[in-house]
């Protein structure tokens, strides 16, 4: 049971942007990392979420645009990107090549999903949630191309916990998975295990990809495929009950600006981390390889770019 | 193309051990590490599964234990996991109370699921398959009942991003949720917030847990609830394609013991990993709340252990 | 040989810094970090001796303040540096109290000498290399009074290790001292060792302190003493004898400001990294102790300040 | 003043070893380690030390020597450490020719000190001490030659301040000196200053080395030299005052063997740590100069061994 009548709080607007958190500083915001920040610091800063807002991440894509840069140029390493659901708008896996996946594709629409028709489906979902005050999530797929093997390592660090660690990090991430994931648990091994066969240009390579470009830690050279699920935005405009700091129970209802749907800001926040893992594995292979040797007979060939070396 | 007889190769039988991985070496086992570890090092060690073997989880286990004394005597939290899925064969969600879970009911069979009708079929679902020479995996859920409010940062090493890594860091898994999950995003933000309410004793609390215990990276006290997946085993005894470390085409099929599913072995891998994430944070907020303070208004009682402390 | 006119540089003037630094850029500073930054990176910022600048360690002064005020506050623990050698110019240990030592003392004058004869001393002898355009380097000592036993660690983090990374961090030092430090290798093990007693007040202590407060890399409770020696600085206004980035050799002399003394700027960057260095350690040993308890019998009384603590 | 007769303790003996440290373990050892783990930890273990016996740094040594010859093929890089001084008897500079030094000189003679003749007067110092139941400490210096350009940081993790880190993390080590140490700051920067010229073979060099191979943090390529400085052994068979871990004074008698100075057995620890910095030191320019790139021009040429680099 609540007390009395509810706060009526905002989120920022442009015009009233003080007077509109000093409301909301009284209640905890549902879902929202401002009562668990308060539990630990005992300190609460609400203007603009505060330092829970995903504002913060613009620092995670500066870094990581060098990233994608440096791999590029080191061994046409690409890191993409997409939206592959919106709520209950799942873009089939089928209606997206991999293999010839371009980033002009991606940015082609607001909503960052490589399928016109399937981005319009999303986008009209999205506005529906919008009217009525309310938010949802969706999954954000991030693929690796021309990725060197050998990135990785086989215990604690392995290849994909080190990208769970990355793609978690991120504001409202709920999952990860890498390669068949979750679904994988449905398959027998038979049906699973991506077998060997040699291609054409005396490339070792594996017909399937269930595996998702990781084997045991470390990258096999194929594409690394991830899927990342982002819930629903916290801050709705809709009453919610929830309690003050001090300890009342009362109602909320956020007024101003609010995101209904982040999932397509996800997309570059997801290839940014995904980016800064593999520049630092890389330079780990790279220190390793280097100085200790590595087999060349096992390794793909790089289009390496020309470095002034060390010499 | 393969190129003539297929290579009969063996897992350990404790009568013929290395006699049985001579042949194996000559071939790569398809979705497993020894090729990607030959990729990086150079260096091949075939008995046992190598390096790669899931042995080396015995480590985090033995650990693990240490953790979770140090977290019970300290405030009471108890790391507990169980098989919630078998290939097809899903426990539903209803049919397992987190508030009363114990771990005697998981250990009270051998595939660790709480529910005993759902283990025999689990049971039946891995002796179906064990005759057909494959394999199955599932997933491992896994809860922690009273950890303390705070734990956790908010940028990288945000609490759910460390549990990622943790998970994601066990042989074979292929994916890890918190709380609501990829399921979550089926949910608008109104259906999705954990409104807070005061209970009677004074706590703050969350009607419903779809954060999975944390907001923000931080622990809010509720009971904390991770889902991980586990792929079917690589290695089986049927006959599969693959290469050898000499590029050539050809057939494998693995003799001897091998393990059809793995998903029971990794319950206790699943605590110790978790157990051991949950005691760093918790040194971490001790560091800081015992020389900065924080605010004991807004934390839940201990159920402390007696320490001899810094006096 | 050198080729030609010398090269005349400037270090920054208010007036006119763009322009002198112009001409630097052509030529090496002898001793001076422009020269192994470009052999790293390739790249030089030779303005205000780009970003091998001692300006620089403002951020580390910064956080030292804060880490200075939580030991304080919660052990009464007390970071002091002086200057006890400039150039020829050496205070005799007797002359300072380090039990009575108070920081008023330190800041009494400019060269941040505790004893003003001295510090006229010092004073004088920087005077008379600035007119000749020259420099000279010294010694900083630095204590520590009330550091809380038990901080630091047994093998590659010993304190004194960890102290000496921080001191040999800073711009322009070359030495490192602990308790008697190269003096030490004088005397014979009867004479170095600090033999134990009780105090009055039931205290364990040593009864001189050779060991400069740690033994075996761990803090025993006395007064920690350092030495860190300054090289003169290496920008001076003399002809010297160098190379441009070209290969070429010439003759440089530096214009404009430059401090021909540094050792009394060193004094609050010294305090700072000491600070550093035992608040992390201090964090290190509460976590631990805390969660694992340790025995109070064998500590010595906290002045511990008031926290709101995790309960 | 001590309570009663005093407490004869021994150090081990082969035959008795179990024995003597019973009785040793009612005192603490004045200057050892064996109160300060105490304090820290709450447990004790004398027997040989406990954990906090030289014999810990094999594990250091070991991995030194891989560390060694990775340096040493990839650039012919060359650690070589002596002793310099013991009690008095202090090695004159110009007794060795740094750019000669060869190990098989060092390793002449038991003292591990490259000349002959002081070699034996440190042999006498020792055997003088001994017979007297004392002990006596020294300096040992330790050069590396063929070092490449541009290993170390700008900033806290200077090579100097690694460096230190590392010679003063080994046991009884008391000072570390880089270059001209403490005994530059006697000469005024005009003398102290290292001038670069061009070699006959088109190399940048300085000629003189009071840098000691290292400027800002980061090494060019002339000879790093160190100085570390080490204690009198603790543990003498001379009776010493002390108090029993219940706050009795007594007095104490080490029985059995002992080292009466560790300082010819402290240079292979010297050697193993300042490798182990240098490799890790090297592994880091190469993932970052092989990546980024870094200018050829300004680096020295490697004696580069053959590796099978990454294609």
């Amino acid at each position: 049971m609540t007390t009395g009548t509810p706060i009526m709080i905002s989120v920022p607007n442009t015009d009233q942007r003080g007077h509109d958190y000093k409301e909301m500083s009284l209640a905890y915001r549902p879902s929202h990392a401002d009562a668990t920040y308060d539990f630990k610091y005992g300190v609460r800063s609400v203007e603009g979420g505060g330092r829970s807002s995903a504002r913060e991440t613009i620092g995670r894509v500066a870094a990581g645009a060098i990233a994608k840069k440096v791999l590029k140029k080191y061994s046409g390493t690409e890191v993409l990107a997409y939206v592959s659901k919106v709520h209950e708008v799942v873009l089939p896996e089928e209606l997206v090549d991999h293999e010839t996946l371009a980033f002009d594709q991606i940015e082609n629409n607001i909503v960052r999903c490589p399928n016109p028709e399937y981005a319009e489906k999303m986008i009209a979902a999205i506005d529906a949630v919008r009217v009525r005050g309310d938010s949802i999530g969706g999954v954000v797929t991030c693929i690796v191309k021309n990725c060197p093997r050998g990135l990785g390592s086989p215990v604690f660090d392995k290849l994909e916990a080190l990208l769970a660690q990355a793609a978690m990090s991120l504001p409202a991430s709920k999952g990860f998975e890498i390669g068949s994931g979750f679904a994988g648990t449905n398959l027998t091994g038979s049906q699973h295990n991506d077998e060997f066969y040699m291609d054409g240009s005396g490339r070792m390579r594996t017909r399937t990809n269930r595996s998702g470009g990781i084997q045991g830690g470390i990258s096999n050279g194929e594409i690394i495929t991830m899927r990342v699920a982002f819930k629903p935005t916290a801050t709705i405009s809709r009453k919610q009950n929830t309690v003050t700091r001090d300890k009342i129970e009362t109602e909320l209802i956020a007024r101003g600006r609010h995101d209904p749907c982040v999932v397509p800001r996800a997309v570059p926040m997801v290839e940014a981390m995904v980016a800064l893992v593999l520049l630092d594995q890389l330079m780990a292979q790279q220190a390793q390889g280097y100085l200790l040797g590595i087999n060349p007979e096992l390794q793909d060939p790089l289009h390496r770019f020309e470095i002034a070396n060390a010499e």
